[in-house]
């Protein structure tokens, strides 16, 4: 193990806790990192990293699920009065709080990319002592929205790799690259982030998370588990008419959502792997005796390869538009987010799991693990990094969990992310190294 | 009462008689009349009407429901060996089984026109001691035809009146005609016969029928409750699959019918009178393993008026193809039969009422009922007589039944033929006193 | 026409106004009517009427679709604020907002009553210059609570008889009635009265509408086209569970509610009468990707006949329940509103038929009419007061209109509510012609 | 390679090839198979294996998707009439054609068992040149009865095991039982066998199959992705009622089975692997205008595992009743077939491996393959086995197929019977070398 290394990780400990329990307190959920994305644009412009920002690495029209222009105004507003920096705000406004900064050795070399995240979700945080994050006084002041999922940590991970190169720059060679990415959750910018090219230049590329189940102590180098998904808002819109006095005047667009439901639900299996398909909300008509004009269903399809979710999305889409065309009703599609499977490549897991038998605190480290892992937009970059023949990975750095991801009581133990930038840092530290056999 | 007319059709009871009992015993399903019709053509043309015959007056295309050619050829085949005579049978080949026999008296006068029905259902007859017409040796000798609708004895009527108009000929000025109708089961005959004119020059029409519930010495001058009806073949044709192996391959023809099947159902009310809408028979599949690639329905629509019915029937087109779209499937819609709602005239009913109440045999005469009488193609004809200032009724003679409409134990009391005979007789005979005060 | 009858209605108008626009500003949904009850006490109780109140008149276990015990509470408290009178306010609190008022005149007579309803509508009042309620400064100041079906007339109907009858007490026989009914929007309050027997001596009963459509200057004598309703609250309640990583660990409750849906609707069509089934609103589900755990479905059946109405109800409870078992979720179903069909007795037309045409502004009479009127909970009352014997009817009161009923713009011309009284009063002062031919 | 096993199997060629075409001409589908079984007890017999037969090693009460008991007849009168040996029918009479033969050798050793089944299936084989069975003149002359899945070659095998064993008994120790199973296409007679006990005595279990895809010259030693499944009939009863008269009598069957079908499609995915619901036929109602009154369905549920299998299963079962529930009809299910998931167990599966590597024909021996392969019920026979400590596999030998299994033009390059008997044999005649490494 490298030592000096050990020793600089060891020393921004207390840091790394700062910075995780001040943006869990200041959670944000997706396309509202306004107050996150300034604190750390200021420290990796303090730390000389170059930057690019906002629109120069987030598509516009390649974001997805994006909230409405009213709400991502007020959210603003919220981070401004929170302690957003001004000077940085302007960048992000509007729905792009992306960040990538580099640090070019000026020695010849690859290019190695990070990939992190800084997004909260949905939820309330449980206030009650029993939960270390309110017991300790950096529980989420922001009503509705939550660091369930460890992004925190993430974004804290992050600082802490931009710190440690930055200390060890004279031992780099080639480009390192931090990419901190909005709205992970349900899926929804790291595409806009690929459109843009932000990973088209690199070679090696890892994208990290904490917890997931995973024991503490554990590295799975090359999780490979994840699900292509495609996540729907549809929108039917008939005719109302009193129910009693004119019901043939209606155009039932509640009645045309059921239909769908149990349209979508029907769609077949796939011979070659998993699928599914879920209508998670429906929300249809305005009174009891009124033809509904209006339903609203939140919908998700998901496969083992793309192909099979395309499969399932495809299919979807008749079954949308079929049972419009049975009840005489209008209807609208929206893309609120997709990620794809994507399977890392084997050298890079290969080259992670030897880096990671050097860190003491890994007690266990493994290429992969059976159980499936839901979805992650992540795979967006993965795939884009092996199209022009980079290497590309996901790992997961277990650790203790007070409740389960996306749960009101979720925490995690803090130590788990010094491992994760000792672990993460020594893969750029030792990348000559990378194709030699252990 | 008309003393002659009352001696003319007791002498001519024992002749209704055995023409009905003939018609029964070779009962003949709808657009397979072939041997009925050659007899009728027969007797018709001995008494020296006028005939027009097969394509004369049945429109080809306004055919609706026709059997397969194989099939029609068959039935031919059976009916010339059932004593079809070859001498009318080239007229009727290939389904055209329809004959309009005329009357022209050489004195001025209106036309006035009777419509008959002579085709049988599709149904077993039961073989067994205590229903009458086994017992007595004339039950159907063709299997899965049988005439439970009393149409043998409409056609028996039909000559009936032939017989009584051409002895009373002296009395009568103007022109009859007598119209004999295949396929009134499943409304698929008169739509032909309309569209070829039949009843283009008609001023005075009356349709038949016995028995539908009305009590023996009953008459309903002028049945007004017919529904509007659409019925429609629907197919869905989709791909098979192993539903183990590649369930993803298939295109489920039989899902789509099921779903089809609840849509239809589905379609709304009518705030402006009955509607209905049946799926009768759905067909599907052909093993428990496949992915069915094929589904077949039954459907039928029906509206209290033909607003109504049609409303339904787009709807139905709707709802067929949303579920198509849906599954990703083919389909086809083939219309086999339709009948309108249509009021009979007031002064054609009052004139008809007046009439009934000289006829001995009739202890009760009644304008209408209430109850809901299904539906009927005679509509189609009421509808074109009345488009030019024509008068139509639709009358029922009520009598006795040994068992419903469509049971296969169905039987008349033969009298009522010749009551019918003498009041439809009637009808032409006192026509100069039509619009004079009772 | 009485003339001191006509006298004394035309000096109670600028009364008859003020009280309906004080109740229209503080317009009160069902159940709600705390304020409005307590001055419709208070009034009557100066008259000297005896006052059954609360409890005393409604059945608390027969009230339907009762808000939560907070929100009765919350209102209870704004009624407070809006200057409800303490003095009556204990009686109506907890959603017991009924008053029955009674004149006994101390000669024999029979008891004739009367029916008013109090209720607003859950809607938000339109609030702009060209609505004459906001720009004469009375539009509702309760948010989501509108009078947009004429109960404030209704009401101050009641209170005008009141005075009046006190008035002209001395020509006045037998004993008078006048029910003050809460909740019959959603046809939730009536047979809680029933229940309480409020018209169990009643021999001549009436209930009031105005407007629904009737032109200015024409009353209905016996309306009768209502629809027997049922109203029914539907919870499915299944379990929660990820579905992406376990679908099979959920019972999916928006499925059984979608499967409910389209079974609903394809209940069979009734050969009788009018039939009506809706699905009005369907909220399902928490989140994309969480197999939802809960469904919420407001459903009414209708049917032109009591028979009808119950065909639909028992066949939506088995499909109601059906999906549950389908889906292996819980259901509960709680019954928020009824009402019956009820027919007028046709003396009781007849009289106020002939009552009628002596007011001079009632330019036309009429018995019924052909549109289909929704349904109304007083039918619970005419039923009752039939089943003993008694005489029924539902009178209604043209009236210009500026926007439908239920419409947020809805507004009447309030000279109808002089004519009301005087023509409602005018049953009791005249009662003892009752059974003369006019 | 055994030299004598070698010449004694080449010598037995053509008796395999009169074998297997006289069973392919007198082709029986499941729980029919009279004749056949007749002619494998003959030939048994005459080799002086101790039988076991019919209700001996067929529990009846176990048996599924039996036939009527008027087919069962009439094909035992045709298997007559074709030869079959008046000496055993009485034994298989009314569905229990199956046989246990065994070689006791006197010696000490443990029970090694075979299992070939010797159904055909219900289809019309392809009587054209191109088709060798036709053209060599032994295709099927029973109509609706082919053996399109091998089984001919299977009993084949059987026989020629008998042969071989019964020859080289001197070289055999323990005991060798062959079992000649009826019925398993649709999975419906090993289950009756297991019942029997006649696997429960068994220490080496081997079931054969022929084909399914594996290349000429590959055995697949340890076939192990069978789905578990459950083949359901399902009726439903309602009440008919013309749709147009009376639409509120019925109680509609055909719309229970279509929501059922929807339903049933709507089952969610297993986390755990695959799992397949099918609705391969449905069929539905008697007339366009009639309230279906009868709708029958079948179904299939499959699983990766047995308890992903019995999750579809019971979900199906819930779905089916709530169907019925909702339209209020009543229902049966017949259970018509089932197989189990089974993995072979490995040291039996090594063994095979070795022994199969000394027969040259075997150009490839593979344990498994990813492909899955549909249900087995020899699953059954396997688990038992397994469950007392056994070992057990299910082997495949590739051959040239001139079409798909199930197809109407199937057929098998005969040589691989020969191959099989070779293999099989050899595995009893080392087997004091089970255990030891190759």
């Amino acid at each position: 193990m490298n030592n000096p290394l050990s020793m600089l990780v060891s020393d921004l400990s207390p840091q790394l806790q700062a910075w995780r329990r001040d943006f869990h307190r200041y959670a944000e959920s997706g396309w509202f990192e306004f107050r996150t994305a300034t604190l750390v644009a200021e420290e990796l412009d303090r730390l000389g990293y170059r930057l690019q920002l906002g629109r120069e690495v987030i598509n516009a029209d390649a974001r997805m699920g994006l909230p409405s222009a009213e709400a991502l105004q007020q959210q603003e507003q919220r981070a401004r009065e929170q302690g957003a920096l001004e000077k940085w705000l302007p960048h992000f406004s509007g729905g792009f709080a992306g960040i990538v900064a580099t640090l070019d050795t000026g020695r010849p070399g690859p290019v190695i990319a990070y990939r992190v995240d800084m997004d909260a979700l949905d939820l309330n945080e449980k206030l009650q002592p029993d939960h270390l994050p309110f017991r300790e006084g950096f529980a989420s002041c922001n009503s509705g929205m939550m660091h369930a999922c460890g992004h925190d940590g993430h974004t804290t991970i992050g600082l802490g790799l931009a710190r440690v190169f930055k200390s060890l720059e004279a031992q780099l060679s080639g480009t390192i690259k931090l990419i901190f990415q909005p709205a992970e959750e349900g899926t929804r910018g790291a595409k806009s982030m690929v459109e843009a090219g932000v990973v088209d230049d690199v070679d090696f590329f890892t994208a990290v998370h904490i917890g997931t189940g995973v024991p503490a102590g554990e590295l799975v180098c090359g999780s490979d588990s994840f699900m292509a998904t495609s996540k729907l808002d549809v929108t039917y819109r008939g005719v109302a008419s009193h129910a009693g006095a004119k019901p043939e005047d209606g155009r039932n667009a509640l009645l045309a959502a059921a239909q769908a439901t149990v349209g979508l639900y029907a769609i077949p299996r796939h011979s070659e792997g998993s699928s599914r398909i879920n209508v998670g909300v429906l929300q249809g008509g305005t009174g009891r005796n009124v033809i509904a004009d209006r339903a609203f269903m939140k919908v998700e399809t998901r496969g083992a390869t793309n192909a099979i979710n395309e499969f399932v999305y495809q299919q979807a889409l008749n079954v949308i538009e079929g049972a419009a065309k049975m009840h005489g009703v209008e209807y609208d599609i929206a893309l609120m987010g997709a990620a794809q499977s994507s399977k890392p490549t084997q050298p890079w897991v290969d080259y992670i799991h030897r880096q990671a038998q050097e860190i003491a605190e890994l007690t266990s480290v493994v290429d992969r693990r059976e159980q499936a892992a839901g979805s992650e937009d992540a795979t967006y970059m993965m795939e884009r990094v092996k199209s022009h023949g980079g290497q590309a990975s996901y790992v997961i750095f277990g650790t203790e969990l007070s409740a389960g991801h996306h749960n009101e009581k979720f925490d995690f133990n803090e130590q788990v992310m010094a491992v994760a930038v000792k672990t993460l840092a020594s893969l750029a530290l030792n990348l000559p190294t990378f194709g030699s056999k252990a």
